[in-house]
């Protein structure tokens, strides 16, 4: 499996060296979908999500943002690269809350685990912050998008 | 939306006040969903990841756990419980990693955020640890299974 | 000066042994207060800040509710406690934006450093969110409250 | 209310984005100003804090430095900028601790509230070094002195 | 290899679970020895270090006892815990620094790693207050001395 | 002692400034050396320590990475470098398990630290794994091996 980066020659795991590389703009695009029960979206509807204003989606970009900075902590051989931009923006269709975290930074490795996380992590505070009406929400697709900056783009038709 | 326990009267996202709850036995159990397009489960059946003790796993789990046990950082209105035990175990199932987490603590609020994100970041650790061989890798369901020892038990039938 | 607790006999910084204090229940209230100039006060008075509802006070409130459980990490001799509450409000009185943040706990030791830290890094985030209309912001006073349940109460009197 | 660059046209929060601009050499030098209780300067004044050497204002240095390393961990929309100096000092005048905290960096945008959230950690582990002779220790005054290297650079003559 | 409680049944690495265990008081105490080069202990001997009040040492004593409250997030399947005390001393005996480090709290499980990762921090922040000097500074022992509360107390012999 | 870079002119603790100092390629190898008892060495030597690809060293690598990227949080003066590799490999020589940490980083001052405290981790986490049979592990070593691309290489030749 000589194809895994980050498992080295004696079958363990580790990080993957980048000093060598050139730095260029990376960027990466990855999506959350956050499926809310019937009784949510209904009785949300005219209001604070329906809006998309208030505090549960505001809660969410903010911790979803916070998480992506501190990806390096979460997953345990990424790079740490710093932020230059990690925007969330959270928009309903139908029962669906979908989440897209664009990061972007100058370095010598991608941020598609910073996305990745970014939109993880504001997924799971939405869920927090609706759990008192129903524990039936489902995280249903956690993917990424589009990157590029690397040795290959990479671009997701939508399904 | 007098529901939503973490919006307070002026529609401002606020804690919710446990001290006067008195300790139980809390447990929850999450579980996240990775599925592995076609060409990395052939190349990897008779392997490490076909084996279940190679390092992509473990460091799964380890990530898993030390993330659960961070979640009070990563969702704004957690409360920081402790955690008296957070297991998390992965299985393989056709095209799918199946990741679960059960976390168990004795204290006045539950624990169902720390299993979801320790579910959470162990699949995302999977997604970072195999991305070298494909993108089209999707987390594609992080729900909670069950929980016990609040004022409601909660048991997800398998679907 | 053997009145310093955090003092040891050899003049060394040192934490305080609370292992042996009974629980009960700690509450602690802290404010600061963040002086606006004119200007963005007269250009914002009829919108998010006016509403009390936006994202401005939103952000503050989560990023210092996020800091009040960071508080042992950053004070060097402040015990983990946890946090049972942090409840922060933010009004508007003139020229002045004032951070009010009550923590509660049932531990051995109180929550007056959650409380200050907590109020403190809500008032960093007003700064930071407003920065870009001036930088004649100033956090103009941090102070305690009021605090109970340790060995002797503490209330101030509004002057 | 378009100059707040961290509210975006659907009126929620956000990062902005960096990574367009040139690295420049970025200095900010902020203040915070601790107002001790009169018994508190008068017990101390021939002692460690009058002379300046001693534990409680060394921890306040060291934990104010630490915190500015952190303040992209404390200040939602903050850029991990990374730091190539942070210098604390704290004087006595009368019955101020003013704390002063300068920071620096080759970075694409500027170090404001990392001086900010270093003079503020730094005040608030001196007024926890102390509370156990009062609690009527007040942090009176936090506020940016002078900042260069960006677009505009800002200096405060003294009040 | 069945007395590994840190490995499960299908060889992955797992978490204790503690949850049913009763609450004791527990203390560990750890020591770290730095092993200075000649000529550091030469030029400090009358000095700083020399009369163990400088800020080098209280410099580790604080970075000791910080990172001690991280312990749960450096060493994977430790439990956090909480710290009800953690006391940090340093001599020098001849060429060593002696560090010292006790930990105890009331809980489930025991502070051992707690103790360890305190002293060594310390040891690494000596270290590294030191190198300008000599890169010839060995952390030459770390180890446990005692500890108590749990199943069976533990108590070395000086050797 | 004017060649403590970390004390200042006041003597008091002080950070480095490096804003002024050119980027090259730093390089840093630390070493820790675990001390097992024998009863721990003859029950793993046919097993998983033995084959040196199951957990206990595994989680040791894993641990050791992640608190390499957070030396900068846990000694107080260190600057926050990032990092382009981290890789630690441990290897048993009779009763000892070695740990070497290598970092790099492209950056204006070193990673002298972030070896050293990599490896000290690990180190940490095989205690943590191993404890429950034995408390007599000792770490007995834990030094710098080799360093360069600063202003003066460093090679330790094997004792």
């Amino acid at each position: 499996m000589s194809k895994l980066s980050h498992i080295d020659a004696d079958n363990r795991p580790t990080m993957v060296d980048v000093s060598h590389k050139k730095e260029t703009v990376r960027e990466a695009h990855a999506q959350a979908i956050v499926r809310l029960p019937g009784d949510i979206v209904q009785h949300i509807s005219g209001d604070e999500i329906g809006t998309k204003k208030g505090p549960v989606f505001a809660t969410a970009i903010i911790a979803g943002v916070m998480a992506a900075k501190k990806t390096h902590e979460l997953i345990p051989f990424c790079h740490p690269v710093g932020l230059d931009d990690c925007k969330i923006t959270i928009s309903v269709d139908g029962n669906d809350a979908i989440i897209d975290c664009c990061c972007k930074v100058v370095h010598k490795t991608g941020v598609e685990m910073e996305a990745l996380t970014g939109a993880s992590v504001a997924a799971l505070t939405i869920y927090d912050m609706l759990k008192a009406m129903s524990h039936d929400i489902v995280i249903s697709e956690t993917r990424l998008m589009a990157k590029s900056g690397g040795k290959q783009d990479f671009y997701r038709g939508q399904s």
